[in-house]
């Protein structure tokens, strides 16, 4: 198909100093949970985005120096020749596809107790750490700051070693850097603190000791905040902001501008919808003659357009957008806008570096898995074999499954009990805040209209006899889970009901079928992820007095790795959503709701007439058992196979039953290791040398 | 020095079934942070605990197929030959020393959510993740059990394979094996569920597998609970536990026991003394003829020889105590029981897997870096130069700098401002429960009376001058830090004394130095690690009505880490201390402090006479920049060499402190790369193949 004439400026080359890009979509610096731990997985999903038409594909964050070591979180790093060769790898592969690759220094400062490497952290003062850890930072003096200057020049020497086109100076988020641009933090009372011209030394001797080392070949990027406080959403809060912006203003090769508050910048979509950074940088371009980059969750061609003629940005910065679609700027280009596969704003790629595992996307199940497990976005193998596979339930897993099995040539009848297809996405997108989780099934049922060979049954409640009835080779269920009325007390489900009353008690699939409870009610949350909070909401949004109860510490828990938690309990307490912790329900009679102190065992009674329970899942695997018993459990008898996939099999997020779904689909007819399912990054203390995995050879 | 011959009971081998334990100290399995991902690392440390006298040495817990995946705690492995290869490093260190090494097998089931692998969790049902990730396991059945079985016995021959003695099953601390013996949790229709004869058969099963896999080399051992459910401490709820046990006793060729409360098992020494494990387990012995081993932090060899000669264990288990002193068993045998270098409880070494980074110890800062910095802990490279050494301040970090100086030959002033050494640890161990803390010193103190060229001045507060008096050619600042009045608020340290009042305000220094403030007492506690929760156990001891407030939403957040979280808190809220979290201190006017909400920033007043700010500290390096001073700032111009070590340079945790005075010691007169100051086990994609670490030659 041919592209729309309308976004052809955004395949435009940009020059960014000595180096030019070739389309102006920009894989900005992200997190992957994977960085120094795991190069190839690593260098093969950045080689994918390349392949995938990002013009710029940049690393995470780097670091320039084992004083600045982020672990459990992953960091990448540029501390020595093994770095560069590991980096090489992501080099190579970027560039064989005709992108430029950006190198992020970093240096966490207040931010980093370097738990693994155990050297002493270096800020403006002497510090506590700002994550939690004890342990405070040293104070640097002149000598100090002479020594990082020549860490950060040894570490943009080797990116340039290691063949990146740009080499950041990464002068925001918190980080020792952008501390020192702080009018409050920087109290220093020498020619690094006090003035804008002191406060901003750093940055500046910074940005000319690069470009002096590698700005011969390298672009010298600039990450930069635009504001300098929090206040509400879409208000800046300059300060000296835009004229400490002008004072730099023309010094480097580009400009990546962030804002204050990461939770806005990358805020999930509950909260924070496509292009939220332009109220706050769009004077930027206006200052500077270089070009621009920022973010903003970008899946529509249209607003990136608006965004390019306008004279907000000159670059598309991307981070989640590119993870959901590696291929989102080739897909433009070849006018298949329709077959983007839209970032859903959940967040839970950066669950990846939060916890310390590799990154994973809801919408992108291959992400993560294109060296560990050789997938690819948008290539699967062709079918082995003329196999009818049928599908039962069309939620996040049957249609990833159906999607992908399609693909590869099957055919596919997919089989779905309601008129709807999306099952608990289709549910869930009806709560406040969540209609870009529809996103998931949207994709995938846009998808199918292109693949004839899937049929799709709605309305369609198979029992075992419909199952043998259609004949197929393969049975694949993905009837999802339910929400159960008990909770979970650590060894088994009890029920909260007091013995010999029948109370109101609701689950979340009735609130989503459109049940109101009676007022006011209980939210009791067991999951602590985001639903507690959304059914929360939900209902103080009907008029209920709401309270919503976890014997967490904390509410929506976590919330915490997907970097919402701060926003969901304020906004739950803006609301008027009284929150309770570190209480379990013990039981409730239709009047009032006994909580127990997890601490303490001391009870409190709250009054309410009803309880909506948030705790766990049973799956449907009704089906499952039906057709195991007419084969007395005999699997191998039946005259297809028959797995459980997604949260029919265990239910988990929503990430877990799509990738649930492409597993399924990709290891049809395929031998699959039962014992030994995976590779991945690992040293390899004794293998013989001639399996070790060099560099280009993985 | 000879060996008392009442220890010598200690040094007798005892068989396990094929094989000989060389003595009676087992270092049982415990977790490093380290696991498949620092093979190098975690083998080298091993290996120093085999040549220190423990005549068995066992791995962490190796998960034996990737649907077990413990992330971001990094597990051991036995997944496939890149295991064995790893594993072999460390069993070759282990014989070396004419020790046996044990592998733990471990699957973990309702705790691990798989998230590195992505692999779904098997368990006795569909239960929700015990540690808080929104995936639950899938009820496995009959099949599922007998792949199981399969991946245990595969493990077991690949343990054998990388020359392991003992190989474990692991039945307790509620991983998967345990749950099926639990009453409660295991309700199963099938042969595995209901009857003790059902619940005990996949152990049984796992047993006779194991033995038959690998028997004819290995030992098999079973790691077990003693009691049932968690009660008072020292009270144990046997359950059905010893009937169970009785019909098992005579299967495996050594039992490892446990009790169901870890709280209490590798409880904290604020809590828990030593052998705690001796009324849940007494009963073992008479019901087995098999070896038997449990732990009990056990340090004074007069208890270790009581628990053998009263018939309560066989084989001295320990985790801790090998930690702190890898060589305790061959200081017993040589007559060196002075020496020892005591465990104090404090539980930072299990931070490093709770946090997902190396192991690090309190009493032995050379622990996990015996191959990444070559330390050794009983080895110390002689002096390089005649130069004398001043060091000011006799806390943890001086008097394991003098130590370690002492150790090496230099002649070494140590100077100290009070009458007693210690600094902190002193101070602190004179508060509820801390006792133990005072080891850190009393190890040190008793090695520097062997050691005539360290000289310790107390009472000794040196001035500049007093320092250039002494001619040193190196000066090292071990002054430490003071805690603050202020807290910080994210940006900058700010008072909360309310404008125009001078409240009582006072810190845990004074508290330590003997100060009672009045009541109603508000301790604040913005450290968030065990200090604040013992500064108001100490002040509701002395009588006062207590509040303990802090801005995170747990009490003594970091002390989660160390698994005492919720001792701690469950223990003031029964001393009746008020617990107030969420909230951080806006002002105090001496008669009510205001407390802000950190989520909705509502303000609440609480009447008190005074607070104890427990928030950061300051470094005492006034002598420092005094030093700096009289030369203007040129630190080369001084005549001799000045650094800041320890608390003085960054306040930190006590492991931070020792290790700093540790490095001090072994850096001076040697060459040190500032720039790369460490080798750590990583992936290298691209070496040439001479330098790729391979078996045995790391």
């Amino acid at each position: 198909m041919a592209r729309d004439p309308r976004y052809d400026i955004l395949f435009e080359p940009v020059k960014i100093g000595p180096v030019t890009a070739p389309n102006r979509f920009y894989q900005v610096p992200h997190c992957t949970g994977m960085g120094w731990q795991r190069p190839h997985t690593l260098a093969e999903m950045r080689g994918v985005k390349a392949e995938g038409g990002w013009g710029v594909v940049c690393t995470e964050y780097n670091s320039i120096h084992p004083s600045s070591d982020d672990l459990p979180h992953p960091s990448a790093s540029l501390w020595d020749d093994s770095d560069v060769r590991a980096h090489s790898v992501m080099t190579d592969k970027v560039h064989a596809h005709g992108a430029l690759a950006g190198a992020e220094l970093w240096y966490g400062g207040i931010r980093t107790a370097n738990m693994m490497t155990r050297e002493v952290a270096m800020e403006l003062d002497s510090f506590p750490n700002s994550v939690g850890h004890p342990f405070q930072t040293r104070a640097m003096d002149k000598s100090d700051i002479k020594t990082f200057r020549h860490w950060h020049r040894r570490a943009a020497l080797r990116a340039k070693e290691a063949e990146f086109d740009i080499v950041y100076v990464y002068a925001t988020h918190g980080y020792l850097i952008s501390n020192f641009l702080n009018p409050r933090m920087n109290t220093r009372g020498d020619e690094y603190g006090g003035s804008l011209v002191n406060r901003t030394r750093l940055v500046r001797e910074l940005i000319e000791e690069t470009k002096d080392a590698v700005g011969d070949r390298c672009a010298v990027a600039v990450r930069f905040s635009a504001d300098e406080e929090i206040g509400e959403d879409g208000v800046p809060i300059y300060g000296e902001r835009r004229e400490m912006f002008e004072m730099l203003s023309e010094l480097p090769d580009l400009w990546d501008i962030n804002i204050a508050d990461y939770s806005l910048e990358m805020g999930v979509s509950r909260f924070v919808k496509e292009a939220p950074l332009e109220p706050y940088m769009s004077f930027v371009k206006s200052v500077t003659s270089k070009p621009v980059v920022s973010v903003g969750r970008f899946t529509s061609p249209d607003t990136m357009v608006s965004q390019v003629k306008r004279g907000i940005v000159d670059l598309i910065g991307a981070a989640r957008p590119s993870i959901a679609d590696p291929f989102l700027p080739n897909k433009i280009k070849e006018g298949r806008i329709d077959s983007i596969r839209e970032c859903i704003g959940c967040n839970v790629c950066y669950s990846g570096d939060s916890i310390g595992v590799p990154i994973r996307c809801t919408q992108n199940p291959t992400m993560g898995e294109e060296w560990r497990k050789g997938w690819h976005p948008e290539k699967i193998a062709p079918k082995e074999s003329d196999s009818r596979v049928l599908i039962v339930g069309a939620g996040p897993t049957g249609l990833e499954a159906a999607r992908a099995l399609g693909e590869r040539g099957y055919d596919v009848m997919l089989a779905e009990a309601r008129r709807q297809l999306g099952g608990r996405v289709t549910a869930e997108s009806t709560l406040p805040g969540m209609s870009e989780y529809a996103r998931v099934r949207n994709y995938r049922e846009q998808e199918l209209q292109g693949l004839p060979n899937v049929e799709i049954y709605r309305e369609s409640h198979l029992t075992a006899e419909d199952v043998f009835a259609t004949e197929p080779d393969h049975v694949a269920l993905a009837t999802g889970a339910s929400w159960r009325q008990e909770r979970f007390d650590g060894e088994t489900y009890v029920s909260v009901a007091a013995p010999g009353t029948s109370p109101e008690i609701l689950t979340p699939d009735d609130i989503m079928g459109g049940a109101m409870p009676s007022g006011p009610v209980l939210v009791y949350d067991e999951d602590s992820y985001y639903l507690g909070g959304v059914i929360a909401e939900h209902l103080k949004l009907a008029g209920h007095k709401v309270a919503l109860a976890t014997p967490a510490d904390t509410i929506s828990d976590w919330a915490g790795k997907t970097s919402e938690r701060w926003r969901v309990r304020t906004h739950l307490m803006k609301l008027g959503v009284e929150t309770i912790v570190s209480h379990s329900l013990a039981s409730f009679d239709g009047k009032k709701a006994t909580l127990r102190c997890a601490y303490s065992g001391v009870k409190k009674p709250i009054a309410v007439a009803s309880v909506v329970m948030v705790t766990q899942r049973r799956p449907n695997d009704a089906l499952y058992h039906e057709l195991l018993a007419s084969v007395d459990g005999q699997i191998e008898k039946l005259p297809f196979t028959l797995k459980r996939i997604g949260d029919c099999e265990a239910p988990a997020i929503i990430a877990a039953a799509t990738y649930a779904g492409h597993k399924y689909a990709r290891e049809l007819d395929a031998s699959v290791d039962r014992d030994q399912p995976l590779r991945h990054d690992r040293i390899d203390v004794g293998a013989p040398s001639a399996s070790t995995p060099v560099t280009g050879a993985v």
